[in-house]
């Protein structure tokens, strides 16, 4: 997951499904424009894009990262034991990761690996996960992917160093909100608010 | 050299010398605070730190970057022939760069190694140095590292296809400018300014 939020807090609807990873109500174009217009944008197809803040801030986003952590519900639209092994992941043969990937499930399944991805199916509580991520990054970070569940449980358990959200100029409503205000980290967080010509206000994070 | 020029363009002084390689007038402290507090200034030697818009740009310096191309004053305050092989530019023993550099000189000099940085001294039209730096990139993009006078040679030859320039809330009045102003480039580049918190407007060019 890119990290996206609306202005009003929302990165997904609750309806995921097969057709609409991000459920119904929620149209990832809208949400990702603003790094899909990019250079660095890494399902770009055609020479191009912009070389400005938000293509700076795209290709940030695999800078120094070693392994990733990602819920289930990015994983697939599944829920319940993994009936059906077939399910690769959204990403075909080629996922676009290039690094150990750890899958937050409580319902056991062996690791797969896809051309230079290989995804762990672990359970357990953020901080094991995450030792287990920082072993296989070997040095580098570990970026926690999302979705949005999936990053409000390590930011309760205070395992996040930094955190950047685009704050996109959409409003949803409802859905799975990363927060109702980004106000809400500030006891713990410095945070620098930049405005993108775009239209999206980049939120960056680091720890007190 | 760190992309950063004065409000009023300026980004060293004339009179170089050994106690002073930005002039006299030029403090590069002044012009490089913005970069010299992140978390990723190369220079750093305790923890900590800002995370910010400007460690972004800070770190993003080195990123892809395969070969640097640097003007002979930035390798060092000396002028004409080499008469003393003994100076290996300013940095010690471990160069920050860690790739080829190219240092662009009308006087013949033998290449020297240092740790995994290598100095070649060459002579030639900026199209030729760029021709020999991107063969020495395998691949990855060409940086070109500064001073003000290559980044202009190479500006006017029409080989930058991006630049970022931050420009620092102090002023010179005289010295060694980048431009008389941004817009100078305008016929040829988008640009986005997007300022910082710390007072730096980062100037973010690309090749329209």
């Amino acid at each position: 997951m890119w990290p996206t939020v609306s202005s009003d807090g929302v990165a997904a609807g609750e309806d995921q499904s097969l057709e609409r990873p991000f459920g119904h109500d929620i149209d990832p174009r809208k949400l990702f424009a603003w790094a899909g217009v990019t250079a660095s944008w890494p399902n770009r197809t055609e020479p191009g894009g912009t070389r400005g803040l938000d293509d700076y801030l795209t290709r940030d986003f695999s800078h120094n990262i070693g392994a990733e952590i990602m819920g289930r519900n990015k994983f697939g639209p599944q829920r319940g034991p993994w009936r059906d092994d077939e399910w690769r992941g959204w990403w075909g043969d080629e996922p676009p990761f290039h690094m150990p990937v750890f899958v937050l499930t409580h319902h056991k399944r062996a690791s797969i690996t896809l051309s230079d991805t290989t995804f762990h199916f672990v359970d357990g509580d953020p901080a094991t996960v995450l030792a287990q991520a920082r072993e296989a990054a070997q040095g580098m970070d570990v970026r926690l992917g999302g979705g949005v569940t999936t990053v409000r449980a390590f930011l309760d358990a205070d395992l996040v160093d930094t955190l950047h959200v685009a704050v996109s100029p959409v409003t949803f409503g409802s859905g799975l909100r990363l927060w109702n205000s980004p106000e809400q980290l500030l006891d713990r967080f410095h945070l620098e608010v930049v405005p993108s010509p775009s239209g999206v206000a980049h939120h960056l994070f680091w720890r007190k």
